[in-house]
């Protein structure tokens, strides 16, 4: 039996949304057990609580050894606000481990990927099942946790990889908790920002991230009318920050904001079947 | 006489504001002599012009000998990328003029400032004069190039000082363009953003403005409505990064994207009458 922990440390999920998941795993997933905390369903201003209620759920997910994974919930914004309480209260049933979101909850995942903690890896949540298709991510993310890696973004393996919304690795860069990454790929997508917003971000981002080995970009969606058009799509942006910055583009990645989400799990991967 | 050539090293003005600025100065400042360049009526997708056109036109201000200061037409978004160009192409006349300026431009002051060159200076632009009150923000800008400072943010004297955008600041930071800013007092103001974005920026920037002498926080306006309601303005944001990140909140300051934005130059200035 493998057994997940499912908190929320940015933004809350309803009760209905967490009885679907869990009967969607019941169903097809003998060898799983979904345990909602109920900071899930917590609503405190933006936020699943206060940061004190959010960094709590997520250590007695991540530090009770009853459980083999933490799944996130739902990304939103905030879980950068308890990252540094957060590591400095793990413990070593922590770092065994996966942790499994993406969106806002990359600040995390990078962080437990800088602090060595367990296996970080960008993959659907559970408030994805919201989305048009969005069983099929849902039963995906489930499929890794119970061992079949077939949900993996099919570019992994080889090299060491990272996967993150552009805006949250935006705000990562430079901070305590970014991951050196010298040698990744770094997968990057980006939902509901002006491209113009893309472009600035390119212009940061890469001003970070000497020595990786590349940019894959996933989807760029939802992005909102200018007054005008940008004048380029995403994936010239994408290249052209690459070319400034000496980054070599590789091309186009199946991440982002929609169901067709796959998964990356952080750092250097076994050939898939070994995961 | 003040010859101050003006170019828009992001997005362009309008040929009839241009016209309206370049009468208003006629009309109460004898001493001063406008020259908007041609640049500032290009639009090429969501420039002024192609990067490449952008930059002749700031190069040919800079190192115009004729000229004294060079004023920004309006920010938008783009002045970074021609920046590392400018820095290049910028001769010993640059240096003895001021550059005046805000928003997106904060990041042409911002390395120039980095790399010693000439006065920037954050404060109104041409495209202000659109703004309700908004001819008292283009006088100010217009008294302080004719030698009169009292447009200066009245916290200004004694300590070091700079004024940004704070997306425009979050941007800049870790960036080959940051200027080392310890000792200084960073003012920051933002515009259209949500709560939630102006308290992810300063969880960023807090992470890289350590040793800096404290934050003011200017006008923060045109937040759009979210969802649900952030639970913290914007100021109990600013003290609350503040605090996490040991850096003193030293109050507010009078600069925004409003009529009452007051000027700041850049570094450590000489008493009032002294400018």
């Amino acid at each position: 039996m493998t057994r997940i922990a499912i908190c929320a440390p940015a933004t809350p999920i309803k009760r209905k949304l967490a009885q679907r998941v869990t009967a969607l795993a019941a169903e097809g997933y003998p060898q799983l057990e979904l345990s909602f905390h109920e900071q899930c369903f917590v609503s405190e201003g933006h936020f699943a609580g206060s940061d004190a209620i959010r960094l709590a759920a997520l250590l007695e997910c991540a530090n009770d050894p009853g459980f083999d994974a933490v799944w996130f919930a739902k990304g939103g914004y905030g879980s950068n606000r308890i990252a540094r309480a957060a590591l400095a209260g793990i413990d070593e049933h922590a770092a065994r481990k996966s942790y499994l979101g993406y969106s806002d909850c990359g600040t995390l995942l990078g962080a437990l990927y800088r602090a060595g903690i367990g296996q970080p890896a960008h993959a659907p949540m559970p408030v994805d099942l919201k989305r048009e298709g969005g069983e099929a991510a849902v039963r995906r993310a489930l499929d890794w946790l119970a061992g079949d890696p077939s949900g993996k973004e099919e570019s992994v393996g080889g090299e060491p990889v990272v996967a993150f919304n552009l805006m949250t690795l935006a705000m990562l860069v430079g901070t305590e908790f970014m991951p050196p990454l010298a040698g990744h790929v770094v997968m990057i997508e980006e939902v509901a920002e002006h491209l113009y917003a893309v472009d600035r971000m390119m212009f940061h981002v890469t001003q970070h991230l000497h020595g990786i080995a590349g940019i894959r970009l996933g989807e760029v969606s939802k992005v909102p009318e200018n007054d005008r058009p940008f004048g380029a799509d995403a994936v010239e942006i994408v290249q052209d920050w690459c070319a400034r910055s000496g980054i070599p583009y590789l091309g186009r990645a199946q991440i982002g904001h929609s169901a067709d989400n796959r998964i990356v799990p952080f750092g250097l991967v076994e050939p898939a079947g070994a995961a």
